[in-house]
């Protein structure tokens, strides 16, 4: 399998993600080549220096980067040579199996839904943010930026591919879903949860288990928790903003240490029709060598195919 | 001024309602006089025990009681004789110039809505929620829960009503208003966002300093923060549910200290013809001492007229 990784996306491009490649390296099994997209004078320096097998990957020359600040769709069209277009373009032509980037993520959303084919019968793609429990486990939150006006049957999807992720990629076997709600009763909420609870309610494809609320958010009461992707946004955010809290008030506590999202991989964009991965701005070695680890496992599970299945 | 309490809601009733009382009477200068609604007997003894004057109340006896879990609108019907049915009854006939209780939350929103005349002008009442800020400050965030679908004009008069609490109450003398939201520039956001910021923005009440991401929910650059009451109630229950953590991770932490909801006084439903306020079921002495304490302000201030003008 081929993985384009984006080489020049994240804050400290490319050093981190050439030593997440020699992390990756010394713990894959997979039979995996890497297209590595970014300045070629620069990438091969760094490649040299940590000695990483020639055989292992192809530089391919991108010139240009979309910054952060660049506007996506704009950057997109007059950009083609930068690491995001060009990734898309290797998905496009199926010169690539996946692709990862930690750059500009608004550019990576439209590129997912512009120059990739939706997943047939999906109405939108979604990101999900891990949510880290006290017991040591993680619950999946999603939609959380994508949509900010969702319609019942957009949530019912998210479902789907929320519960698909959790068994197929995270090995949960019969991962709950609920649906964040104000109230436990089905007849609460606003109009989008009551015309949804339905909805999850019939979908055999998922282990509903009913509304959560806020307060049950960071419990261990749902695997997967959908909602629209306003809310999840703000959720997002606010508990991204945790850690830097309690590092400013000088507490160190293994829990918090989890609200630490950049430690984590990376987030699929689930309903697209090739593995696609955004990396956080801030991503280390650590998160690369994950992202190219999930991009794998996606494409050994073949992970898209099984979740066409269940929408 | 008069001011009826429900002695018989919440958790520890009513000795800690008595127990703030005999506080509040220690710091208020005021005259007013307050009206005890509960069980007659139960009241007598408590009150005696406390040496409170008699001159400083009167019991209204209330045979009945609204429990937590009685449905809000059948319980108000069926139980004329309950606390709360009859502090809202005291108020619709001007006995009473204000009403606290920390009983069943529903019953208090459905009375101050039905029971009482709205302000003129004002499409829905709101309630609102304080938000610890690192620096000591706190903002106030609403609405929280009684309207989970909006219109673009509910969210600018929350915003009105928002303004004029931490002006006149809080003594806020120029508060910064924002609009939650999922980026910073005006354009984005949901369909209710989008067409919430140009009304904020034309309205000459206020002091509005644009979007506010959920990162910035914690940091104080917004003294008040306007959002839907499905996004406003998921955030509120969401940062209820971190002192508890905190307990159980063992963590103590002054800042963290601020987010044990329950040491606020109550919250005023804001938008209806008279002060009502609505404690947290757990509401301890203090937490009653400062309702008492808010009524007499909110009716000192003239509140209810001054908040009337900017709608």
């Amino acid at each position: 399998m081929q993985i384009a990784i984006d080489m020049m996306g994240g804050d400290y491009a490319p050093a981190e993600a050439i030593k997440g490649i020699v992390d990756w390296n010394k713990e894959s099994e997979a039979d995996t080549h890497l297209l590595l997209l970014g300045e070629e004078e620069s990438l091969q320096s760094f490649l040299a220096e940590q000695q990483i097998p020639a055989e292992l990957y192809t530089i391919i020359s991108c010139p240009d980067v979309i910054g952060y600040h660049d506007n996506p769709i704009k950057a997109l069209k007059e950009k083609p040579n930068s690491t995001i277009a060009t990734g898309f373009g290797l998905l496009a032509r199926q010169k690539a199996d996946a692709f990862i980037s930690a750059g500009n993520t608004g550019a990576m959303m439209v590129g997912s839904m512009f120059s990739l084919k939706p997943i047939e019968g999906l109405l939108r793609p979604t990101i999900s943010t891990i949510i880290p429990r006290e017991n040591g486990k993680t619950g999946l939150l999603l939609d959380v930026g994508i949509n900010s006006d969702c319609k019942p049957e957009h949530l019912n999807q998210f479902a789907s591919m929320g519960a698909a992720y959790a068994k197929i990629i995270l090995g949960i076997e019969n991962p709950r879903v609920g649906l964040l709600n104000i109230g436990e009763e089905k007849s609460k909420g606003n109009q989008l949860a009551q015309n949804t609870y339905p909805l999850l309610k019939a979908n055999t494809n998922i282990h509903f288990v009913g509304n959560i609320e806020g307060r049950g958010i960071l419990e261990d009461i749902a695997d997967i928790i959908v909602c629209d992707g306003f809310t999840g946004n703000v959720l997002l955010k606010l508990l991204e903003s945790i850690y830097p809290i309690t590092l400013r008030q000088g507490i160190v506590h293994p829990y918090f240490k989890r609200f630490h999202f950049e430690q984590y991989g990376g987030t699929p964009v689930l309903g697209v029709s090739k593995p696609v991965i955004i990396g956080h701005g801030v991503s280390g070695s650590e998160a690369f060598k994950n992202m190219i680890l999930l991009a794998e496992k996606m494409i050994q599970t073949n992970f898209i195919e099984a979740m066409q299945a269940r929408l």
